[in-house]
C-alpha cells in the first residue's frame, strides 16, 4: 500500500543525497508548495516535506528510496498549473526539479535545444531568439512556468493554431522512472518509427507516469515581421465563422483568440477603460507572421475583407499591445472581481465554439452566476471562468458540480474533451472518470498500472487506480 | 496459450458475421496475404485465413470471437509494409480491412477529413484536394497503402519536414481493441489534454494494440504554387550541410531528399540515361512550395545561392518530373537488380547523416556488397539498400544481420534509432529488443501486456512479451 507519510529516516536520507538545506520541512518553506494557480482553497494541501535535487542522478536516487519505501511522490515543476497536478493531495514528498535550470545546447544545425527540466520557458525562448531561432510552444504563463512542465501537462497556449501545442516541439525527453531508473526517448532526430511512442505517452502525463528531468526541444527559424489584428463583431457565430475562413484562404495564423461580450465588459471595469464596441462586441484576435512584410500586409488586408463579408463591425490593425491588451487582462479581471473562481477549459470542434458558448451564457441566467468566455478559437478551445463572488464556500461547492455537469454533458454531446490545455490533475479526475469512454478509460487505468504498479508516482492525479488513496498516517 | 490455428468452428463463425464470400482459405486467394514489399522469402508466410469484415461492427465481432477463443490476429491495410508487420508470422487470422473504403466526411470548416481504415492514400489526397483543401501525410507507396496503414505505422515520407510525419496529421481515431470493445480516441478538435494521449500509442503500434477503423485527419490549406530543384555536390558533407542552412534561412521545404553517387549510378544503369554529374555526384532535392510566385522565386535563389556557398557543382530548377526521375526511381533500380534486398530505415541526428554515410561506404567495401544510401535528410532519416545479388540465401542469411549489426551499432552510436518510417514489425523485433534501451523495452512490453494481455493482437512485432510465441497445432 503506498505511503503518504514521510517517515523521518527517510527526510534524513533525501539530505544525505541533495544536502540539507535541499530538504524542505519548515511551514514557511512549505507553503508556497501548497498549491498550484488554482485559488480554490479546496484544491490546497500543505506538504510534510519538499527535495530539491540538482542532477538527474539525484532525482534517481530519490525516487529509488521513495520506490523502496512505497511512498508517495508528487513531482513539481513551477506549480503554475491550473488542475491541482503537482500539489501532495495525498502527502508524500514533492520532487521539485527547480534546480535543474541550466540550457545544456542550442544546437543550430539540428536545430534542436538541449535544456534541463526547470527552465522558465521564457528564458528559453530568449536564449534560442538570441541565436535567431524560434521556439513555437507559448503557453500563457511563459514567464513563469518551467518547460519540463509545459511537457508534463503538454501545455497549449496562443501560437498553437500556427506552430501546434508543446507536445509538436518534444522531439525527445529524459525520464526517471517510477522505479528510479532513468532513460532518454527519443533524442535528435526528426522521425522515429522504433516501437511503441512511450514519449508521447509521458508527454501530458502529469507527472503520474515519471519525472521527466531533460527536454530535446525542435527549433524553427525565427520569423521577421509579425501583424497583430482585433476584429469585433456583434454576432458570436460569425466571429467564430471567420477562422475557417482565413484558414481556407491559405493563411495560417500564428494565434486566433475570441473573447466573448461578458469577457470584455469585466475587462473593461478591470482596467477601468473604454474598449473598442464594447456595448455589444465580440473580439477576434488574429496574429499572422513571416518573412515578408508585403505578403503579411496582403493577408492583413485579406483578412479585413473577410471580416466584412462576416458582418464584422470594426476592425483594427495595430500596436500588439492594443491588440491584445483586453485578451492578456482577462484572466487577471476575473480574478480580481473573484478571487475563487473555476476556470474550465473545454474543447470541441472549431465550429461548435457559438453553440457551446451560447448554452453557457443559457447556464449563466439558470444559475445566476457570472461565467466568462474566451479562448483559442482557433483550435476549439475554449476557457469558461465561472465566478464564485460573494457566495460562501459551502454555497459554491454545492454549485459549481452541478453546471459543471451541465457543461461537460454539453461538450461530450458537441463531440469534445474536458480539457483543451489545462489538463486533469487532481481538480477533474473525477470528472474524467465520470465522462470518458469506459473502454477509453479501462485503457488509461491499465497503462497507470502498467508503469507504476505501486501507484506511488503522483497518484489520484488523472487516473485513480487500484480503487484506494494512499494512506497518510 | 494464444494459438496460432484457427479451428473450423471459429471459420464457420467469421463466415456468419462478413458472408461465406469474405472468409478465404483457398491457396489463390491467401497468397497475396502472404507478404507485405518485403521481398526476402524469409520473412513470407501464407496464412490460413484471411476474413474481410465491411464495418466496425464486424470488426468488433470477429475480434471478439477471437478473443474468446485465444486466437491470433494479424490486421492488416494494403499490405505495402516494409517490416513483415501485416504477415501471419505466428499462425492466426489476418483481418483485412480493404472493404472498409469509404470516406465519410470532407469537413471543409473544421479543416477535417473522417475516413474508414481502408481508403488508399492518394485517393484521400485527390478527394480532398478537389475541395481546395490539403492532406499533409504523403508516403511514398501513396498510391497503393491504406491510410490506417499509415496511422498504425506512422508512416514518413518526402513531405515531413513541412507537415511533418502521419502522427502530425491525426486527430483522431476509431479503434476495436483486443477484446472487441471499439472505443474513439480524439476527434474534430486540435487541442485535448484530457488524460493519457492513447491515440499517440496507437500511431505507429503496427496493429499489436489493437485494429484502427477510422480515422479523423488534419487538412490544410492546398498551396497555390511549387517549386523543385536539383542541387548536385561532389562532396556529401557539403550536401547535407545545406538543408540546416535552408532551414536557419526562414525556409521551410516541404521536403529536402537525398542520393548517394552509388545510388545514382545505379538508377543511370536502371533508367539507360545519362543523369547530371553522375560520375561524382550526390543529390540534394528540394521542393518548396506557397501562396505567392515571388516568394517562392526569391527562396528558390535564395537556395541557390547557399549552395554555392556550399561548394555544389550544379544547380537545377526545372520540372518535377526532371528533378524527381532519379529519386523516384531508387527503389526499382535496387529491385531490378537484386529482387532480394534488405531496406533499411535509420534515422540519426540531421548533421550525422554523412558520418553515417562515410561508414556504410566502408561496410559495403568490408563485406562487398552493393549498399546504396538515399533518404530524406530534412529529418535525418537513411534509407540503406543493402544487396544480395548473386549470393546463395544461406551466404545472405549468414552476411546480413553482421551488417546490420555493425550499422546498428553506429547508428545508436551516433544518437540515431533503429527506424525513421519503415517500423519494427517482425523484420526488426529482435534488433528492437537488442538495440533498445533495457528501461524503454521493458515499459514497452508492459504497456503490450497491458492493452493485449493474452497476448493474441499480431503477437511478435514490435515486442515479444510472455516468452512464448503462439502455438500453431
Amino acid at each position: 500500500m503506498a505511503k503518504g507519510k514521510v517517515s523521518p529516516e527517510l527526510i534524513e536520507q533525501f539530505k544525505q543525497i541533495v544536502g540539507e538545506k535541499y530538504v524542505y520541512t519548515d511551514k514557511d518553506k512549505l507553503e508556497p508548495y501548497s498549491h498550484d494557480e488554482v485559488t480554490d482553497p479546496h484544491y490546497m494541501k500543505e506538504p510534510q516535506v519538499v527535495v530539491l535535487p540538482a542532477t538527474t542522478e539525484e532525482v534517481s536516487k530519490v525516487v529509488k528510496l521513495c520506490y523502496e519505501n512505497d511512498t508517495v511522490m508528487v513531482p513539481r515543476a513551477a506549480g503554475t498549473g491550473l488542475a491541482a497536478g503537482a500539489v501532495a493531495t495525498f502527502g508524500g514528498v514533492i520532487i521539485s526539479i527547480e534546480r535543474m535550470n541550466k540550457i545544456l545546447e542550442i544546437d543550430k544545425d539540428n536545430m534542436v535545444c538541449v535544456s534541463e527540466a526547470g527552465v522558465t520557458t521564457s528564458v528559453l525562448q530568449e536564449a534560442v531568439q538570441k541565436e535567431g531561432l524560434f521556439y513555437g510552444g507559448d503557453p500563457c504563463s511563459g514567464d513563469s512556468c518551467f518547460i519540463s512542465g509545459n511537457v508534463a501537462t503538454n501545455a497549449g497556449g496562443n501560437r498553437a493554431v500556427k506552430y501546434g501545442v508543446t507536445r509538436d516541439q518534444v522531439m525527445g525527453m529524459e525520464v526517471v522512472t517510477p522505479t528510479g531508473e532513468v532513460v532518454t526517448l527519443g533524442g535528435k532526430f526528426r522521425k522515429n518509427a522504433t516501437g511503441y511512442m512511450l514519449m508521447h505517452l509521458f508527454i501530458g502525463s502529469e507527472g503520474t507516469l515519471g519525472i521527466i528531468t531533460k527536454v530535446y526541444l525542435k527549433l524553427v527559424a525565427l520569423p521577421k515581421y509579425q501583424q497583430d489584428l482585433l476584429v469585433v463583431f456583434d454576432n458570436l457565430d460569425d466571429a467564430i465563422a471567420l477562422t475557417p475562413k482565413v484558414m481556407n484562404a491559405g493563411i495560417t495564423p500564428v494565434c486566433v483568440e475570441f473573447m466573448d461580450n461578458a469577457s470584455i465588459k469585466q475587462v473593461e471595469i478591470f482596467l477601468d477603460e473604454k474598449l473598442p464596441k464594447s456595448d455589444v462586441g465580440n473580439y477576434i484576435i488574429i496574429q499572422i507572421a513571416g518573412d515578408n512584410e508585403d505578403v503579411l500586409m496582403d493577408q492583413c488586408e485579406k483578412i479585413v475583407e473577410l471580416a466584412e463579408e462576416n458582418n464584422a463591425i470594426d476592425s483594427l490593425v495595430a500596436d500588439p499591445a492594443v491588440i491584445w491588451k483586453s485578451r492578456k487582462a482577462y484572466l487577471e479581471a476575473d480574478r480580481a472581481r473573484s478571487l475563487v473562481f473555476s476556470m474550465e477549459d473545454i474543447v470541441v470542434p472549431m465550429t461548435e465554439i457559438p453553440g457551446a458558448v451560447q448554452q453557457i451564457s443559457r447556464l449563466s441566467e439558470k444559475y445566476n452566476v457570472a461565467m466568462h468566455c474566451a479562448g483559442h478559437c482557433g483550435d476549439g478551445n475554449v476557457h469558461i471562468d465561472i465566478l464564485k463572488d460573494d457566495r460562501t464556500q459551502e454555497e459554491w461547492e454545492e454549485m459549481l458540480p452541478k453546471i459543471q455537469g451541465e457543461i461537460y454533458a454539453l461538450v461530450y454531446q458537441l463531440g469534445g474533451r474536458l480539457s483543451g490545455e489545462h489538463g486533469i490533475g487532481y481538480k477533474r479526475e473525477a470528472l474524467l472518470e465520470k465522462y470518458t469512454d469506459p473502454v477509453e478509460l479501462k485503457m488509461m487505468k491499465a497503462v497507470k498500472k502498467a508503469l507504476d504498479p505501486k501507484n506511488i508516482m503522483n497518484p489520484g492525479k488523472v487516473v485513480s487506480i487500484n480503487d484506494e488513496v494512499p494512506v497518510e498516517e
